[in-house]
């Protein structure tokens, strides 16, 4: 769906475009290849960067354009970060987390568990110092990058019983990853790494008790509603997952300044838009789950709490493994109280305005 | 200090435009002018209009440029909507509930008491049929309109004594204006209207007892902090406020198809820039004045109640009186309970994940 709105709001003006005017560009024509991280079926997140290429396209009159290909479908065996960083592609559409391998302080690129929402973030890259920070770890690899989409807040998945505390967790097998599958081992969790199209198979069969993907749009998609019966709010691990447009740092370097601040512009927009479709279509699809049955629940505070107290406790190891996660922690920690003063204060109690009325109840 | 940070995240890739590349952009010069609603000391609404302008410039290499010009400021009598529609300027920036009188349906366009977060807002528009509503409305009087900031929830401002219940409001002189003086009326509040500037004036000679004005960055700046002990969460009457970039159709039209989508681009990028830089300002504002000895509190339940009944009548007395704002209405009405089910089941609760630790107390 992405890449046909992209007119929106001023379809009368400009879905036809003039014919017998002066071209606003006459730029050199250049065409770029886009590695993608996510499949087509993601198409919030793959809808993202197509939402940037064709823009770019638009902007230049069609001078400039960027073809996109999944992670997978091109001939190389390097990683996406890699494939940009040696110009095998111009750009990528991908998560900064997915390397943190390559340096330790790109987790807070896609941002860490209990932290900042897809605004906040936002609030952080362009005023926090965020954008200095990250783009400094990325320019170590050749590579310049702008911010371009935020799935916003994610669930914490769906559990085939209910999770009434910390106990009750031990023992499951789940499908989860990274930082959030670490701190669910010290509950026992056991987890297991499923291809996600096969992941409402394996609920089924019992091979998992329980998986986390995305949120009630991409979740509904698989048909986890299908197979399970509670699904937990919140995904503590992904409050927020920052999606990056990067781009090679020559191949950016030889474009015209033009096409440079116009490929920025994108990447910005897409940045707000991508969160904006999850915002509408998780909100549909978990109407629709709810009249389907699906049962909502809150994971337990002890829960919630012992994991903080873990995250905490990794962020302090991993600070002394790594000089540029702990600058980059402190930076995006500082930021994070900061902002959730503001947050807890305002923007939380005006977000439940509903609690002023008699909504109809969630359940 | 908008305009100034246009490579920010990229600084040392285009900081230095290079030289001896073709040019990007070859398009017609031109010179637009910008009327603006804000004057430059509210430093973070006025600069994301001039954000969209620095953008436009550098997008076309400079041939493309907008001056800005705050209202009054130019010879005419018109007001800003009024200018664009005229063509008397090419563009303005402005806030679309300033012009209730002319179309009730565009009260919607910034958005109404107890409504959407820019978070929310920008979704409903994007991707829940505001855009078209709104783009409709504008096309009214020749218009055509893109979003391009959000100030974020607003506070429910400063004053002189605690408010426990409704009956405390009773009496109160209060500088609040628009929809949500109307029902401050009810609480029998009497709305004084006093210039901004004169505000910390008017409540330090006993003339105000109450005021509101932005949230916490601009409030300061008006050194509200400095004659009122009692700061007010939140301000139900303005639960983000919209500014839109709006711009004469014909003006518009008159554009080759790359300016078009530079100039939707910007704005659109402008979008969460704005709130971006107010949800860091506020934060920031916001512990500075508690260090001061400023007392934060929250407006009382039963208060909220109320005025979420009255603003409930307010817009079935509306929409009985024009088609327009009843059509509008039932759609932001519909997204927002949609939206909000989904944001109080997440979103709330991970913007509050700091309830899991033992943070900092706000006082």
């Amino acid at each position: 769906m992405a890449g046909t709105a992209l007119f929106a709001g001023a379809t009368t003006a400009c879905a036809t475009p003039d014919s017998g005017k002066a071209s606003g560009v006459d730029g050199p024509q250049l065409h770029w290849r886009m590695m993608v991280s996510w499949p087509k079926d993601l198409s919030i997140m793959y809808g993202g960067a197509q939402f940037v290429a064709d823009r770019v396209k638009a902007m230049t009159g069609g001078r400039f354009t960027i073809d996109l290909h999944v992670e997978g479908e091109l001939d190389t065996k390097d990683d996406l970060m890699t494939a940009v960083s040696k110009g095998f592609v111009e750009c990528g559409h991908s998560s900064s987390d997915y390397y943190a391998d390559k340096n330790a302080g790109l987790t807070f690129g896609s941002g860490a568990p209990f932290g900042l929402t897809a605004a906040e973030h936002a609030s952080w890259l362009r005023f926090g110092g965020g954008m200095e920070l990250i783009s400094g770890l990325y320019d170590q690899f050749g590579i310049v990058y702008f911010p371009a989409g935020n799935t916003g807040a994610q669930m914490g998945g769906w559990f085939n019983k209910e999770i009434n505390s910390t106990d009750d967790l031990k023992g499951l097998r789940m499908r989860i990853g990274g930082i959030g599958a670490e701190v669910m081992k010290t509950f026992g969790v056991t987890p297991v790494d499923v291809p996600y199209l096969k992941l409402a198979d394996a609920i089924k069969s019992g091979q998992l008790d329980a998986a986390e993907f995305v949120a009630p749009f991409d979740d509904a998609e698989l048909g986890l509603n299908k197979v399970a019966k509670f699904y937990y709010s919140p995904g503590w691990w992904q409050i927020g997952d920052q999606l990056d447009f990067i781009v090679n740092k020559k191949a950016f370097h030889d474009l015209p300044a033009e096409y440079q601040q116009i490929v920025e512009s994108a990447a910005w927009e897409a940045n707000q838009r991508v969160v904006a479709e999850y915002d509408a279509k998780n909100g549909n699809a978990l109407t629709d789950l709810v009249k389907g049955g699906t049962q909502l629940r809150e994971f337990p505070v002890d829960m919630m709490r012992t994991a903080f107290a873990v995250m905490d406790g990794i962020h302090v190891r991993e600070s002394a493994k790594s000089a540029d996660y702990k600058r980059v922690f402190e930076s995006w920690n500082a930021f994070r109280w900061m902002v959730k003063k503001w947050h807890v204060f305002i923007e939380s109690p005006v977000m439940r305005s509903n609690v002023f009325t008699d909504p109809p109840p969630l359940q």
